[in-house]
């Protein structure tokens, strides 16, 4: 069986979609990620995350080293068997959390040095170290150790940051390649940065395609530029990368960010939204998303979304959920986090499904036209 | 079909097993009721509360009263439907918890005036009220308000407070009967009062049984007595009330307390105690309690308990299960109260079975000798 393949079974206009071949499963794309941070997507059970849909789900590299540990969970004998999840699991490389999460950083042109902010225990991250936990974890889909400045900085920060995480994309590639099994079952992305710099990122596009990876991630946006300089930059950097590859934008995003995402060339995505979001109360529908605190759900007998098929609209009523969320009840956060990972999956599907057909301009004019109301 | 019917299958010493029959469902007896204080069992999904085994759950009017309100459940088709359980419901009468969190209390011959906890808003319960109450919810079983005083008070204040709860007794007997179509499918249960002395509970117990019920709860225990007080009471107790109608032990209690209570002729139990465990980290099992906090368990790939059949043991190890509680993940305390009210229920089974075998002495030694490690 194949390590890894990708291949795109339709084209419209930019949008793709096709399908990811692992030895753990099928990657439908464009594909959407729910986060398993700490070896658990927040409030689901694993054959529940499934059940929405999910092909793939990601781990954090950051937590997990700190949090059980590393090796602690080779010994337990992986990720997958650890969390009851036996499909592929992405891991990002730990770059971003441990610059916007650890306390006490140290940047060199090694790695990072840091304190964890769990118990301030010192740690070293690497791009040497980055592979091997996310060999240690198991990981299906390795992501190289790069750093993620803030996109508001000049650009020859960018462009000193940009370089240096082409030098840690070769390391990544040279230490994932060493010798070990791993390689032989589990796939490396790289990952592009360059901030909103159309000059930078091709650079580093360059630069990844020239070291060859398996999958391209756009790194270095949902940083908080807001979404038109995203789509701009996404104008042109999904069309930098490989064609043949699946294109990873990295921690993104609401609904409307992953339509015009898609529209844009890209392929794959994770966020923490959906499942944060349904822990504070907010559901996501096909009308926009809902404020289940508001107290003009008290009363409110129709289910979240009339056009969602998970177990929460087939279920309970927005009174109930109102009713839960407000009075800080964990069911809340279990049926609201079920909902939105559904509807996501539910989003990725529609989108999926229109550009099989050719239709993607008028799904993502209609989507808008409900969704944002416009 | 039967409104309520109490049949005893099989005695062994003072316990016995059963059937309740009612028009939502048959609860076997002895039987454990999980609470479900706000309207859900917390950090359960219903079906899977009724995959444990559980017939029946517990509400509670002070909560439901207070958040989201009596009038509204009714406006949106009763509990039942509300929450997604379709098997029976039992709601206390409010009496108890009004005492023990309410704000600046009053208490009358009428009644208790009360401040919400929540938000300061002044309520009024009173027998009257409270049957009212547990009809909006569309109880199934109905419990007559009562007082329940501190045990430790001298005994003209049990005394008085226990002739007070009679009076309150008749006053909800007959605002129960005055012609509401509930009274034709809901059962009345009344609760014995009298602290830790028998003469108190016999005058309790005889006015009780003068006035009638379907079913007959001991009140008043769980309060701090610890258990040698409690099975001491329970030695006489049980014994005074009508030996064809189920006996209510509530707010027990501990897996001890249960086998105990069963021992001295108790049919029926509730406590928050599984549940309430479970999210704090604590896991009930065969061979006694064990604290998933400890570090002993960071690498244990054992099952919670190797007799258990739940989900959680037949798919997570003690090492997950640790990793979540010490993470704070709901995840932990979902597959943790899954556990411990699924524990419960097997409990309850085994002692049906040991019940109907005529071997419940023998099981209660080997229980204890287990999970008491004496």
């Amino acid at each position: 069986m194949t390590r890894f393949s990708f291949s795109i079974d339709a084209r419209d206009g930019k949008a793709r979609t096709g399908r990811i071949s692992m030895k753990r499963g099928d990657i439908r794309t464009p594909a959407f990620m729910p986060v398993g941070t700490a070896a658990t997507v927040k409030a689901m059970k694993p054959e529940s995350v499934r059940a929405t849909g999910a092909d793939i789900i990601l781990g954090n590299t950051y937590h997990l080293m700190l949090r059980p540990g590393a090796e602690r969970i080779a010994r337990l004998g992986g990720l997958h068997k650890f969390m009851n999840w036996d499909r592929p699991i992405l891991t990002d490389s730990g770059g971003y959390q441990v610059m916007s999460l650890s306390d006490l950083r140290k940047l060199t042109e090694k790695g990072v040095e840091f304190r964890s902010h769990l118990d301030g225990s010192k740690h070293m991250l690497t791009p040497e170290r980055s592979m091997e936990i996310q060999r240690l974890l198991g990981s299906d889909i390795v992501m190289a150790f790069d750093e993620c400045p803030r996109a508001d900085q000049p650009r020859d920060v960018i462009a000193k940051s940009m370089e240096m995480s082409m030098r840690w994309a070769q390391r990544s590639r040279d230490a994932f390649d060493s010798g070990t099994e791993h390689a032989s079952v589990a796939a490396l992305f790289g990952i592009q940065q360059g901030a909103l710099d159309q000059d930078l990122r091709k650079q580093s596009a360059e630069k990844l395609s020239e070291i060859g990876f398996d999958g391209y991630a756009i790194g270095g946006l949902a940083v908080g530029e807001g979404q038109e300089a995203m789509f701009a930059t996404l104008d042109f950097a999904p069309d930098q990368l490989p064609s043949d590859r699946p294109r990873y934008l990295m921690g993104v995003g609401k609904p409307d960010d992953l339509v015009g995402a898609v529209e844009r060339g890209v392929d794959m995505f994770d966020c923490v939204l959906p499942s944060r979001s349904g822990r504070n109360g907010q559901a996501f529908t096909w009308n926009g998303p809902l404020n289940l605190r508001n107290a003009r759900f008290a009363e409110d007998t129709d289910p979240l979304d009339d056009r969602c098929s998970c177990q929460t609209c087939g279920t309970y009523s927005r009174a109930y959920l109102h009713h839960l969320v407000k009075s800080g009840e964990i069911l809340g956060a279990m049926l609201m986090t079920e909902h939105n990972i559904a509807f996501y999956q539910q989003l990725m599907q529609a989108m999926r499904d229109a550009i099989a057909a050719g239709t993607f301009a008028d799904f993502a004019a209609e989507f808008r036209r409900n969704y944002l109301r416009k």
